[in-house]
């Protein structure tokens, strides 16, 4: 399983802006069957820093996640928030399946 | 699902620290049946920042996430890595189930 993780200092993240990423969000569901898992919201960690929202993504494998980074969904998402993204960091790991080596 | 990560900014991560780090990884998946997934390794991103590290967990909910964080494995895993951690951020979300209304 690929983790596909990004954390952002969002500005001037008001209800529009939230419920515009929410529906952006869905359509990634929607739309990339091999999105295995995809949400947006509030990272509640109390450590996030600067760090209060997060997008969280799982895939099969990094093919996948290169496939939706390209996406045209992905991109209308991407310029859709952009003004509003003071500062991003993102993780991406490929966790072996449990019980495997290594 | 609830998900937990730890992005690390680690100093001297040499390989005693690491293999002694990935041995901790592999107690707290032994030893602790309640976590779904664990597993500490390179954030790949390119988007990293500093933070090339991470630890990345899964549970049920956010109430085995608290029992993890006060297990004695992950007490002892803290104070071995403690010394090698100059920043850390973490992630904290619930995820609804797929298909579930956000």
């Amino acid at each position: 399983m690929f983790h596909h993780t990004v954390l952002m200092n969002l500005r001037d993240a008001d209800a529009p802006f939230v419920a515009g990423t929410e529906a952006f969000a869905a359509r990634v569901r929607a739309e990339l069957p091999y999105v295995r898992d995809y949400h947006f919201g509030r990272n509640v960690a109390s450590r996030a820093a600067q760090f209060g929202w997060v997008v969280i993504a799982t895939f099969d494998d990094a093919r996948d996640h290169e496939r939706y980074q390209v996406s045209p969904v992905h991109q209308q998402m991407k310029a859709f928030m952009a003004p509003h993204i003071a500062e991003v960091v993102a993780c991406d790991v490929e966790l072996p399946a449990r019980g495997s080596p290594r």
